[in-house]
C-alpha cells in the first residue's frame, strides 16, 4: 500500500508540473514547508477571498477548513473590524488609526485562549495588502508564530506608467506589445487583465496610467472612454485606479476647437466638460499625466503660456472629482544650453503656482534614465510643489529586455541621494516593463524591477537585498545557495552595466533612435543633444562634459554640500567624473590609474562581471525549472556578447583620441573600430508607432 | 491510510489544474479514460521519444514501464524496421512501401504469442506522425484494440504562409503580434518556437512560410537568414521545412544592381548567388514563395516579362538544391476588366511555360478570400501546372478573431468543387491565424481552422465533421453531450456567417482598408474594384453581379458542365445568385420568397444562428474550466452584436435600393443608416506595417 502511495505521489507530482513559463510572476502559490496552521476564518472582499484560499491551497498543499463562528487553536484570522466582530471585538482603534486606508496590520495573538494569526485593516483594501503581505511571508517560508507587523505605505502614489500606443505599439517596449487590447474591449476582458492587477496589489502599486505620454487624443474619445472604463472595472476591487495621458491639443483634434490656449475659456470649458464626461465612465477616476512641450508634443508655451497655466487649467476640470494631474518636466528645447539644466530652468520659477492637485513629475535624474545619472535638481528644489519621482522600469538604456539588470539599486541610489529626494516626492511613478510576452517582461529577472519598484514605493527602507531576497524565493526557489548565488547575480547587475556601457559618469553615447547599442562616435542627429559626441565630448585632450562654473555650470542647480562633493574633478567620485568634468587622458584617478587605464580598466571589469554572471547562473540553474533555466542561459550568452562589443567599439573609438595603447595583454577587439560604426539595425524594438 | 491516500489524491489533483489560458491547444495530455497498455518499447528520434512518454504519462496517469529488448503483453511497440530488429523481422516492406517518406502504419499484432500496439514507419519522420496519429486516438477515446491503419499524406507540400512582417507586426493577423521575434533570434529560442513545430508536426504540417508575402528584402541579407536558420534548426527535428517569402526586387534594393529584370544575367546571377547563400544558412531550405506585380509588389512586368520568365529564373537558382517556387497568382491590376477574370486571363496562357520546380499558387476562389466564393477558375485550367491551393486560416473577411468561424466547411466546399480541384493541386498553403496571444490564435475556436486545415492537407477525405469531432475531444472534453452541442455549433457557424454578412452570393461588402464590419456603401476608394459598390452592383432595378454572358462573362473560364450549373439565373443555386447575376428585387427564389425577402431573411437568419450557439454554449460550457467557457461566451456575445450590425447596416443600405420594407414584425434595427455609415474606426488590427 505504502509503494502504491508513492507511486501515485510521484506520478501525480509528475503531472503537477506546470510549464514554467514566468507567466505567474511572483505568485506561483506552489507547495512550500509551510508553517502550522490549521483552519481559516476569512470576512473580505472576493477577490481577497479567492486570492488567500487558492494561494494557501496551493502553498500548504491542502485546502484549509473553513470556520465560520469559530476560532481553533492556530486559526488564521482575516477580516476588518467592520467586517469581523471578533476583530471588532480585540479594540484595535489605537493600533489600526495610523495606518489609513491602505495599511495593515498582522499579529501574533491569543483570542481566549487560542493561538491565532490575525490579519486586519482599516478597510477592505489595506486588507488586501496584509492578505499579499502574509502570503509573502509564507512564499518566503519566514516563520509566522510571533508577528507583529504594521505596515502603511510610504508614498499614497504608486503609479505604473505605460508608454503603450492604442494600436498595440509600446513606445520602448522589449516584451512584446501591449496588454491593453482596445480593440476588442469592452467587450473581452482578457484574464490577463485580472492577473496584471493582482500582480500590482501584491506589490502595493494603486494606479496605472494606461496610454503613452505621448498621447494619442483619440483616448479621449467616448470610444476609448467605454474601454478604459472596462478596464478600469477589472482593475478597481484590487485597489488599481486608473489614470490617462491626455494630448495638450485634444480640444482642437477632437474637440473642433480653433486652439488649445489654456486661459481661452472654451477651452477652460471643453476640459471640464470632457473631464466630467470621464468620470461619467470612471467614476473613481485618477487624473491625467501630461507630456507637453516636449519632444514636439504640444502644450501652453505654444500660446505663450508657462506649464503652470497649462496644468493648472487641467488641475480645475480634475479638482471637483479629486483627481490630479501629473505634469511632466521632462522638457528641454533646442538651445544651446546644457540639455542637463533646461528642466530645472523652466520648472524652478513655477514653484508655488500650481494648484493643490497638481503633481509635478520628474525623471529620476536630469538627461533621461541613463544606467547612472546624478538625481534631479528639481528634487529640493521645489518645496512647494508636490514631486512624482519618474523611473524607467523598461531597459529603454540598459540592454533591453536581453540583460540581466536589477535596478533596485539605481532606485536606491536616487532616493538615498541628498538632499533626500523621498522626502520632496509625493508619489513614484514607473515606465512599465510589461508587455505581451507571455513571461510579461521579456526577461524572467525583468519581472524583478517590477516587483522592485512597487515594494520600494510602498516601503521606501526597503534595502535592494531584501527585495531581490523575497522576489527570488518567490519566483524560483527557497533553497539558500541559490538564493544566495541569485541575489549576488542580481545585486552586482548594474554596476556591471554601468561599467560595459557608461563608466565614470559617461551617458548617452548609445545607438541613435533605436538606443540600441553603442554609438559613442555618432554625431548626425537633427539636434546637437540628441547626438552622443554631444555628452562624452571626447577630444585629444580629453574626455567628459564640463558642467562645473568653468563649464555648462549645471552644478549650480544643485546645494552647495552637494556641489562641494563634485565640483573639483580631483575629489569629484570616480562615478561622476566625466559627467561633472571633461578631463585629461592623463588624469590621476582615486585608483592611481591615469583616466585612460581607469576608462578600459572599467570596460573590461563590465565584460567580466557578466561572464562572472552566466558562470554563477549555470552553477545553480538546475535548482530550477529546465524551461527558465535555459531561458535565462541563453539571455546571459547575448549579454555577454553585447557586453563585449560595447567595451570594444567605446574603447577603439576613445582611443582614437586618447592614442594610448589597450592594456597590456587584454582581450583584443573582436572587430575593427569601422565594422562597429557601419553596424545597423533593421526593426529594433521599441520604436514602431 | 485509504483516507490518507485519498486525500492526498484530492490535494495533488487541486494542484495540477493548469490555467486553461490554450497555450497547449489541441495536446493536452491531461489524464482521460485510457485502453490497455502494460508497457512500452520504442527507438526513435528523441523529440519523438520525449513526445510520446510525456503524453502518455499524461493521459494514462502514469509513466509506461520503458521496455529495451522484451516484450509483454499489452507492449506498446514504437520504430522503424531500421531502429528495431524486432520490427524489421515484421518483414512489411510490402505494407511499408507505398506509405513513402511520411506516412505510418498502426497496427495490432501478436508477436510470439504477445498481443502488442505496433507504431512504424519508413522513416524517423514517418514515425513521428504515426505517434501524434496514435496519441490521437487516446485522447479522442478510440478502441486500441484491433487497428489496422495505413496513413500516408493525400499533399506532399502542407505549408503555413505567415503574413509576419519583421517588426512582428502581422498583416490581417488578430491574435496579437508575430511569434516570430527576429530581434532575439538567434541567440533566444523561445519554448514557443518548438511548441509551434509540435502543434505542426502533430497535424501533418511540413512548411512554413516565416514571413509576409508582401515581403522585405531583408529577408534575404545574412543578417535575417542566420536567423531563419536558427529556427529552422529548431523546426527541422519536426519534420518541418522553412521557406521564405522575396521581395522580387530584392537584387535593386539589397543586391545593388540596377534593375531587378530576370533575363538578366547579372539579376539570375545575383540569385543564383543568394540562393546558394541561403542553402549555406539553411542546407534543406524549401524555397521562395513570391507575389509578384500585384497590389504594388515589383516583379517581371516591370520589365515587359512575364511570370513565367520571374518565376522560372528563380526556380533554376532552387533546382540545384530540390528548392521550389511558389508564385501567387493573385494578381489583378487596375483595369475595366472583371476583377475575378484577371489570374487566369494572366495565368492559363502560360500553362506550360514553368519550370518543373515551379508551383503556382491560386487562392481557393477568385476574388479574395471571402466567406464564400464559386472555386477559382484557374483550379483545372492549368493540366501542366502544379497547383499549391491557398486558403487563409485568419478570418480577414470572417469577423477577425472574435467570431467564431469553423472553416473545414468552406475548405470542403472547394476541395468537393468540380472539376476536382483536389486532383489538381499538389499542395495546400494556409495563411496562418497565428499570433503571440497566449492561446495562439485570439479565439479559442480559431485554433480549429489551424487544425483543420493540417488533417484535410494530410487527409483530403476527412470530413469537417470528423475534424471537428477529434479536435473538441482533443482541446475541450470527451463528454458525449459536450462534443455533440460544441460540434453542431462550430458546423453551422461558416453559414451562419455567411447569411449575416454576405448572403445569396454578396462579397466584398465589408470596411475599407481594414475589412471590419459591414460598408455596402463604400465608393471613394482609389481603385474601382476596391469599392463595395463595384461587387454587389445595387441599384433600383436589383442587386448582384452579372458575370454571365450578358455581363462580363467571367463564367466562359469555367468548364461547361460548371457553367451550367450557374449560367441561368434561374436555377443558379441561391447560395451562389448574386455573384453571377444582378437579379430584380422581386425576382422569385426557390424558396418562394422574392429576393429582397431572401436577402431579408438571410441577414435576419444569420443573426438568429449566432444566438442559438450563443445559447447552445452556455447550456454545455461548465463542462469545461471556467477560463475558456467565460473567454467563449464573451467573444459569442461581441459576434451576436456584431452580427446584427451587419443585418442592420447592409439591409437598411440594399432597402434604400429596393424601397421594400422589412419582414413584418422582424427586430428594428438599433441605429439609422447614417449612424452606421458615420462609423469609423481605428486602430483596427491587422493593418499595421
Amino acid at each position: 500500500m505504502k509503494n502504491f502511495l508513492f507511486l501515485l505521489l510521484a506520478i501525480l507530482c509528475q503531472i503537477t508540473l506546470h510549464a514554467e513559463d514566468g507567466y505567474r510572476l511572483w505568485l506561483r502559490y506552489d507547495k512550500v514547508d509551510a508553517p502550522h496552521l490549521t483552519a481559516l476564518r476569512i470576512e473580505a472582499a472576493p477577490v481577497a477571498q479567492k486570492e488567500l484560499t487558492t494561494a494557501l491551497e496551493g502553498l500548504l498543499g491542502k485546502p484549509l477548513p473553513l470556520l465560520l463562528n469559530t476560532l481553533t487553536e492556530g486559526t488564521l484570522l482575516v477580516g476588518t473590524p467592520a467586517r469581523l466582530t471578533t476583530v471588532a471585538a480585540l479594540h484595535l482603534e489605537k493600533d489600526l488609526a495610523p495606518l489609513g486606508e491602505e495599511g495593515f496590520l498582522i499579529r501574533s495573538l491569543t483570542i481566549s485562549g487560542k493561538h491565532v494569526t490575525l490579519v486586519t485593516a482599516n478597510t477592505d483594501n489595506g486588507l488586501l495588502y496584509g492578505i499579499f503581505h502574509f502570503l509573502r511571508l509564507i512564499q518566503t517560508q519566514q516563520s509566522i508564530s510571533d508577528l507583529n507587523i504594521s505596515s502603511a505605505p510610504s508614498l499614497p502614489y504608486r503609479i505604473l506608467d505605460h508608454w503603450d500606443n492604442l494600436n498595440r505599439t509600446v513606445e520602448r517596449g522589449y516584451a512584446g506589445f501591449s496588454i491593453f487590447n482596445w480593440f476588442t474591449l469592452p467587450g473581452y476582458l482578457d484574464q490577463r487583465y485580472t492577473d496584471y492587477a493582482r500582480a500590482n496589489a501584491s506589490i502595493g502599486i494603486n494606479g496605472t496610467v494606461l496610454n503613452n505620454v505621448n498621447a494619442s487624443p483619440l483616448i479621449l474619445t467616448s470610444e476609448y472612454l467605454e474601454k478604459a472604463a472596462a478596464l478600469a472595472g477589472v482593475f478597481r476591487p484590487y485597489g488599481i485606479r486608473v489614470y490617462l495621458s491626455v494630448n495638450f491639443a485634444s480640444p482642437i483634434t477632437i474637440g473642433g476647437l480653433r486652439t488649445a490656449d489654456p486661459l481661452d475659456p472654451a477651452v477652460q470649458d471643453w476640459w471640464k466638460k470632457k473631464t466630467d464626461e470621464v468620470y461619467k465612465y470612471i467614476p473613481d477616476f485618477g487624473g491625467f499625466l501630461v507630456k507637453a512641450n516636449s519632444e514636439g508634443q504640444p502644450g501652453p508655451q505654444n500660446y505663450g503660456r508657462t506649464h503652470a497655466d497649462g496644468a493648472n487649467m487641467l488641475a480645475d476640470a480634475l479638482a471637483p472629482h479629486k483627481g490630479i494631474v501629473m505634469w511632466r518636466a521632462f522638457v528641454y528645447s533646442e538651445s544651446s544650453e546644457d540639455r542637463a539644466k533646461q528642466a530645472y530652468n523652466e520648472f524652478k520659477p513655477l514653484d508655488g503656482l500650481f494648484r493643490k492637485n497638481v503633481w509635478v513629475q520628474v525623471k529620476n535624474g536630469p538627461i533621461d534614465f541613463q544606467p547612472r545619472e546624478p538625481y534631479h535638481p528639481l528634487f529640493g528644489a521645489m518645496p512647494r510643489t508636490p514631486l512624482m519621482l519618474e523611473f524607467q522600469l523598461t531597459q529603454e538604456y540598459l540592454g533591453f529586455s536581453t540583460h540581466l539588470a536589477y535596478l533596485a539599486p539605481l532606485f536606491r541610489e536616487c532616493l538615498d541621494a541628498g538632499p533626500p529626494v523621498s522626502s520632496a516626492i509625493t508619489g513614484m511613478a514607473g515606465v512599465a516593463n510589461i508587455g505581451n510576452d507571455i513571461d510579461w517582461c521579456g526577461h524572467p529577472f525583468g519581472q524583478a524591477n517590477w516587483y522592485a519598484f512597487g515594494r520600494l514605493a510602498w516601503d521606501q527602507h526597503l534595502s535592494s537585498g531584501q527585495i531581490a531576497d523575497e522576489w527570488i524565493r518567490q519566483t524560483f526557489s527557497n533553497n539558500p545557495a541559490f538564493v544566495d548565488t541569485v541575489k549576488r547575480i542580481m545585486l552586482a547587475s548594474r554596476e556591471a552595466i554601468v561599467d560595459y556601457m557608461t563608466p565614470l559618469g559617461l551617458h548617452h553615447i548609445m545607438g541613435y533612435g533605436h538606443h540600441y547599442g553603442p554609438a559613442p562616435w555618432y554625431n548626425k542627429a537633427p539636434r546637437a543633444d540628441w547626438n552622443p559626441v554631444y555628452f562624452h565630448r571626447a577630444d585629444s585632450a580629453g574626455i567628459g562634459f564640463d558642467r562645473t562654473a568653468t563649464g555648462s555650470n549645471a552644478l549650480e542647480q544643485y546645494p552647495p554640500d552637494v556641489r562641494a562633493l563634485w565640483e573639483n574633478a580631483d575629489n569629484c567620485p570616480d562615478r561622476w567624473l566625466l559627467w561633472w568634468h571633461h578631463v585629461a587622458w592623463d588624469h590621476r584617478m582615486h585608483t592611481g590609474r591615469t583616466l585612460w587605464e581607469e576608462l578600459c580598466h572599467k570596460y573590461y571589469t563590465g565584460v567580466d562581471s557578466v561572464r562572472w554572471m552566466e558562470k554563477a547562473w549555470n552553477a545553480v540553474k538546475n535548482d530550477i525549472d529546465q524551461q527558465r533555466a535555459r531561458q535565462i542561459s541563453m539571455l546571459l550568452s547575448i549579454q555577454e556578447h553585447e557586453a563585449a562589443w560595447w567595451r570594444d567599439a567605446c574603447l577603439l573609438y576613445f582611443q582614437t583620441f586618447s592614442r594610448q595603447p589597450l592594456p597590456a595583454g587584454a582581450e583584443l577587439p573582436a572587430h575593427t573600430l569601422d565594422y562597429y560604426e557601419k553596424l545597423n539595425f533593421n526593426n529594433a524594438p521599441g520604436t514602431l508607432r
